[in-house]
């Protein structure tokens, strides 16, 4: 990874990571004077856009979980070596919205395809370049979807309509995923305004990376 | 898999399966009267279609290997879930054309992501439900091709357009899987009639099934 800095924002539906990355990404401008990479799978990358796009068609309701966690992994590996290796590489702060604690969660715990296996797969699609830092928004699911039916303007995928009950298994998923690797990624309570997250997660970028930027 | 035969057939373009499989769909009819389902991925499953239209647009020619074998094995993960388990359930005769050994052949050897490595997101793929009997046709590779070139009732596509040093490695490939799963693979020597093939591959099919079939 060579002098970049790799950070990851994970959560549940409405838990707040657009707007923490974005508070993230003025902070770093205003305090550190650096540009900060900012992505999200598929990336823009066309391959990677032609696998979301099977994934989120409404039309595929009977897919499998374990096809389902292919194609992620399979969006992710290109999104990856187009984009975020690239970037690492040239020196670049890159924070990317959801990673591959997301398919441990989602497809591994809340569909019951396994969190072992999960991980495997996108072992294989990460070779094992994983973020320096996860942040992890967590939130009551019902309070975070509720943000989301607030918010008029983004439209709601195969993925929104699921059940509460499903979005609870991804909330108890995170927090295994999170005991699994205690020293990547940290829990901040989401239920904060936006501005005291924003202000915890800048405390544990600076813990971590403090010697490092600017 | 109670009751039913997986048989799959593999090797490299041009090398006959598509003949082959006819011809012992036939055999199967007329000497045991079974008919026998014959299919390959994506199978007609819509979400698979979808995957393999992603995989085979020539835009895409920056494909990195290790997505190529994770869209793969998701698109034979559907196949196998919603196609080839329910007829295997149903006590039926499946022949596939093409299946984990190919992504073993041309990923994990021809394009260099690793056999060991590539057998793995197939086992997830697959939870081992792997074929009986798997029928390689091995031939050279400029004989193979030049069959496709004669055959001008099929379209090109990304894979045939490769260099003749890649379908080298694919061959090579399939000898090291065949090598891996003795068991299982029986090498079949592809450059003969495709009576004489057929005569061969139908031995091999009684000597492994003879008392569980007609």
């Amino acid at each position: 990874m060579s002098g970049g800095l790799f950070i990851t924002v994970e959560g549940g539906e409405g838990a707040g990571k657009t707007t923490l990355i974005a508070a993230l990404q003025e902070r770093f401008r205003q305090d550190r004077g650096k540009d900060v990479i900012v992505t999200r799978e598929p990336g823009g990358i066309p391959i990677a856009e032609a696998i979301r796009a099977v994934l989120l068609d409404r039309a595929h309701t009977r897919m499998d979980g374990r096809t389902e966690a292919l194609l992620y992994a399979a969006a992710r590996r290109q999104h990856l070596v187009e984009k975020i290796i690239p970037a690492l590489r040239r020196g670049e702060i890159v924070i990317c919205d959801r990673f591959v604690d997301s398919s441990l969660a989602y497809q591994g715990h809340a569909r019951g395809v396994g969190i072992r296996e999960v991980w495997e797969i996108n072992r294989f699609a990460t070779e094992d370049c994983m973020p320096h830092l996860t942040l992890l928004l967590d939130i009551e699911p019902q309070q975070g979807l509720s943000r989301i039916s607030a918010d008029g303007g983004r439209e709601v995928n195969r993925l929104d309509v699921e059940s509460l009950a499903f979005h609870r298994k991804v909330r108890e998923g995170y927090r295994i995923v999170a005991d699994m690797f205690p020293q990547r990624i940290v829990t901040l309570d989401a239920s904060l305004s936006p501005e005291r997250v924003a202000e915890e997660a800048w405390r544990h970028i600076l813990n971590k990376f403090g010697l490092n930027i600017g």
